[in-house]
């Protein structure tokens, strides 16, 4: 069982956290409208929590349910409540034409999460290549990237208790191409898939 | 049935060219040393031939078998004699730390290809994120990306030849990204899957 806060009252937080909350986990739902966080926390039951916006979440890992271009601003308003947190960064900042990314090949929003976090916060990069409705009602595996083993190690074990399975890609660079992969997935959606019903995934070969 | 010529005589030509002669395909191997060409058109059998280094390949679709920093130098080498041409970029140009691809944001192989090659030539990135030998032995997913429908049609007819499942992810600038899924595959595989006998794929929900 793993103690989570999740930072977003929206449609992320909202499938996140019922995921949570069935798979056994204590959850925090914190909220700039502190009457969102409330409906959302009820909405969610299981002994969900709500916390003030900005002050030191209680879980052990924060999940940043918000817009791309909305969590480094809260990242750094949150500053040193962070501390000691491991952050999980779902976003994906894609730009207009869904076939680049809205920041330099050499970062990503995680890096950038991680540069403006506490020193002893640690940040992994997690559930970005899924459709909100798939990571609703499916399966799917969930790659992650991240520089520090213990802090991956957390978040594998919050997402085993989702009933899904957990990929390592390797360090928190690799978030940039997990990113490219949510691009990837949104370019199969609007092309050879041809609709949202699918998570990119890995198929093991027969042995 | 499609024709086939693929540049190159190592693994990956040995593999797709078993493949495509398995597929009913007629295949043309072009070697820079001839006999070895020779002896793997022999090896694959199935009537397949060689062509002369540098001169107009038999196959509509032309396969670039080969290390990602050949690939450019020999379209360049063949210039006309690709005209008309469908061809097929397969290289994963990764940096020595498997982060990074060796070549800018902007860009791919596949784009470079396509600014080297005649005018009315076209190029399909294509087969780049599977491992050989699960292109050998298994059923991989094989994503595409392309700016010409009628390029990406002919290959996913070949591809399906294979019995394998095209999944077509959009217009050849996607080509960066499928060069970072080959990034993320080779990170799953030093990571979170820990061996070589998997491919990137995609799961449909169940309905």
């Amino acid at each position: 069982m793993s103690t989570i806060s999740i930072i977003g009252t929206g449609n992320m937080a909202r499938t996140i956290g019922a995921r949570a909350v069935a798979g056994g986990n204590t959850v925090e739902i914190m909220g700039r409208d502190q009457s969102k966080a409330a409906d959302l926390a009820t909405t969610l039951g299981g002994g969900t929590t709500t916390g003030q916006w900005g002050t030191a979440p209680a879980g052990d890992i924060v999940i940043m349910a918000l817009l791309h271009d909305g969590v480094l601003p809260v990242v750094t308003q949150y500053a040193d409540a962070l501390a000691g947190k491991v952050i999980v960064d779902i976003s994906n900042p894609f730009n207009s034409t869904f076939d680049g990314l809205t920041h330099p090949e050499d970062t990503s929003i995680a890096q950038e999460v991680a540069n403006a976090a506490p020193a002893d916060a640690t940040v992994v990069k997690a559930f970005n290549t899924i459709f909100r409705h798939v990571l609703e009602t499916g399966r799917p595996d969930v790659f992650i990237a991240g520089d520090n083993a213990q802090a991956k190690t957390s978040v594998e074990t919050f997402i085993e208790s989702l009933g899904l399975r957990p990929l390592d890609v390797g360090d928190l660079k690799m978030a940039h191409w997990l990113e490219g992969a949510g691009l990837v997935t949104v370019g199969l959606a609007n092309h050879g898939v041809g609709n949202l019903n699918f998570a990119l995934s890995i198929t093991e070969l027969p042995t």
